[in-house]
């Protein structure tokens, strides 16, 4: 059984969608990563900082789906990180209204020592430092280690974020975000460009355009899958990085053919996670319904031209 | 072998774009429709009009891929349907700056009698009363009929229009026409109310997003190949048709299986044609390269997570 250790965000969000919107509800990056990953056969853990106005539920949850939580600092008198955004029509776009780091401002990840040999290491968005210092704390160097990140850090910290990316394995952007660390407008120069700076895997997220996975001259690419309504698409790309990593850990098999194959799995859990507000789809999740929209998924790509 | 009648514009372009601009060369619905199907073992006619500013050249160059160019009709001291436009900068948008109907004003379509038991009719962007006398004149009726359309026509002439796409088997249109003409952001929602104007089969062309295929709840995906240059996309979305109606009049066979195969077939071919200015990639392309790119078409999209 692989082991699997999730570095991120657990939070609370307010989430404004044109069909509604939420009070706090539980969020954050690692929290979602951890609930898409759950679903493999795996151990996972989370490393991570809350505040003591965390609800006890909440973390019983997360250790209800065999989620390691005791690298989840509780700050005591301290208060849990809060997200709020209000999605444009579109859902393509957001403002964020609120971000309240709290807790998070004074974050020291301290990586549990079972953790310190997992076989893949999730590095969700979060200040590149904190990331590097989970990759210290690491017993020998993982099987691989996939990072997520997003334009903030771009503009804010870059030199310390090229120093990460040039320690991992796989970086999960989206295509925007590809654009800006490269200033290549073409996702395959981007591509291109980013091997450069480290990564041997550079997967492009598109959101309902779907996501590429790039290898040297190699691409492949997932779809989304077409759906009727997109309810709320918080957490999406976090729970596409929880499914993608979860089901490596779970074959401890990093070939490329591999992993074309955890792209296809960190989709069809991600066209779940955005059929309701926040996590509430991904809590309530029969492996069956997963099964049946793989089955989707390969309809929806499958074609039988015979190759002369 | 199968019969396809194309009927569009065969006129001359004028286009400027991030990386070059061109003075009056061949353009036309109808040519890239007819360009793409060349490609395939069929008989296939083209039903249009120019003036005799338009170049024998032009003429032979079809003529020479056995395009049967009879129901070409060229007018006496008239001129040739002209359009220029400008791409922006990232391709996906662009502004007309001209359009010259000048003999397509009063073009009053006549189908060879040898096209008039087409297999497929492919009826190319154009005013829908055109669309319609093409289809009145036909012997009995077509095994397949595909449109292509766009929102100039959803704008000015909508009940025209709407009687042409009740008519119709296959329409074939981009994300944002299909929006305008449903009044539904989903496109998932759109293609179910396209199908219950006539079509059993809804093409929703993306540009470099792919292309949807929807039969009632079936849907399939067809990727862009991704490429490190787009050169103009001018004629791409008429090569993707010619290159559907090509296959499925070679074929013969319209079940939704092999609708998927030639939605695979267009989206290749129009993967060539955005590589250069125009016609020209078009003109020249051997069957090896072809073949070659469906076999990365199908890197692209194959996975092997085995389903229980």
């Amino acid at each position: 059984m692989g082991k699997l250790l999730i570095v991120g965000t657990v939070a609370f969000d307010a989430i404004e969608t044109p069909f509604g919107k939420t009070d706090k509800i539980l969020g954050g990056a690692a929290t979602f990563i951890g609930l898409a990953a759950s679903q493999f056969d795996i151990q996972s853990g989370i490393v991570s900082i809350v505040g003591d106005d965390f609800p006890e539920e909440y973390i019983e949850l997360l250790k209800n789906r065999n989620i390691d939580v005791s690298g989840i600092e509780i700050v005591k008198n301290g208060k849990t990180f809060f997200w709020s955004g209000k999605y444009h029509n579109d859902l393509n776009s957001r403002d964020t209204l609120i971000t309240d780091l709290n807790v998070l401002a004074n974050f020291k990840p301290v990586v549990p020592e079972q953790f310190k040999d997992a076989d893949v290491v999730m590095l969700g968005n979060l200040h590149p430092n904190v990331q590097l210092s989970v990759l210290e704390q690491m017993k020998g160097r993982p099987k691989l280690i996939v990072l997520d990140t997003m334009n903030f850090w771009m503009d804010n910290t870059l030199p310390e974020l090229m120093e990460v990316i040039s320690k991992i394995d796989v970086i999960a952007i989206n295509d925007e975000e590809a654009r800006q660390l490269t200033n290549e407008y073409s996702l395959v120069k981007a591509a291109q460009k980013i091997h450069k700076m480290g990564p041997k895997y550079v997967v492009i997220k598109k959101g309902e355009h779907g996501a590429l996975l790039f290898h040297d001259d190699n691409v492949f690419f997932a779809p989304a899958l077409p759906l009727e309504e997109i309810f709320d698409p918080t957490g999406a790309g976090d729970t596409f990085a929880g499914g993608f990593a979860g089901y490596l850990a779970e074959t401890e098999n990093i070939s490329f053919n591999n992993l074309r194959n955890a792209v296809i799995h960190g989709s069809n859990l991600a066209s779940f996670c955005v059929e309701k507000f926040g996590t509430e789809r991904m809590i309530n999740l029969s492996q069956m319904k997963i099964g049946r929209r793989l089955e989707q998924f390969k309809q929806l790509t499958q074609f039988d031209i015979e190759l002369k």
